[in-house]
């Protein structure tokens, strides 16, 4: 039985990710889940006007997106609570630079992409920022055959309808795969 | 110790969606995870301009998000695996409309958006299709408390890197709060 729930995203879960910006000369890094895949090296950013953020991405047209792991996960959410107008979130992780230079991006989290802002488009209430990957790193640790293994990365998930961070779950199957014994039924 | 993978992206794992089209008069069905969070309202998707579903999405200016859930994972792939130029879509699903009328959803799915086009931006080699959500319909079954629970849909979660599919995990906290207790050492 359907029922109707008026105009709800249920565009869940997302990935939570820390943006990284030069903000004012320092460092920022500030929680956003309502990110998006535009194509291969592409993805964007949904950022409400009012974040401290903005600007510094306006200003020096770079972002960082880092992966913080479950174990980051207070620290994760502190830095959605708390604006960089008030509190100083660099000194919560150690920064480090890429090529791009005014991206910074954090050390603890496993993975870190630094993006050139290619296009913003107008939200009412929302600057959509969206970037080209210029480069990703990543810790060893992580890596599986050479490959980003997420049960290693061990990301949070978002999901805005509770408002809750949730784990990873298991790998169920093979992408372009586990439906070719259907394709062959048919 | 950090390592350079290039120009990859890891913004993962994505929730896999079935995006519901009218193409050439009949409802048709493509896997898509490339989507994004514009803003509360607003999503987008990352679409290949190769695909037979964006003319559909073109023409009528609606589509439909659908979210299957892991039982539904081989079904999910083949419609990733077989174009609808090929194959006929339709009938894998039970198609049911709502007010827009031209945007198909599938019973099947335990959540669906219905949405309208309201803005293209044009990449390379894809079409990055912006929709507002006109309304959200989804099986009672899933509901708890009235609120959408992702531990009762079960979606299906993808993850480019190694092209695979993910159950969701635990819950593991509550946002815009776990972090309160950082917030209060500061």
């Amino acid at each position: 039985m359907k029922v109707k729930l008026g105009i709800k995203n249920c565009l869940y879960p997302m990935p939570t990710t820390l943006v990284g910006a030069l903000v004012k000369g320092k460092p920022n890094y500030l929680t956003i889940a309502h990110v998006g895949i535009m194509d291969l090296t592409s993805v964007s950013l949904g950022m409400n006007k009012g974040h401290y953020t903005n600007q510094g991405i306006k200003d020096h047209k770079t972002f960082s997106i880092n992966l913080p792991s479950v174990k980051l996960v207070k620290e994760t959410d502190y830095c959605g609570l708390n604006s960089g107008m008030t509190k100083d979130k660099a000194d919560i992780f150690k920064t480090f630079y890429g090529a791009l230079e005014t991206a910074p991006m954090i050390e603890e989290c496993a993975v870190n992409m630094e993006c050139e802002l290619i296009k913003t488009v107008d939200f009412p209430k929302h600057d959509i920022f969206v970037g080209r990957i210029a480069e990703t790193y990543c810790d060893e640790a992580v890596l599986t055959d050479g490959n980003v293994d997420f049960d290693k990365v061990q990301p949070i998930l978002f999901v805005m309808n509770d408002r809750s961070y949730w784990k990873i779950g298991e790998k169920i199957g093979k992408a372009w795969s586990i439906g070719k014994e259907l394709t062959n039924k048919k």
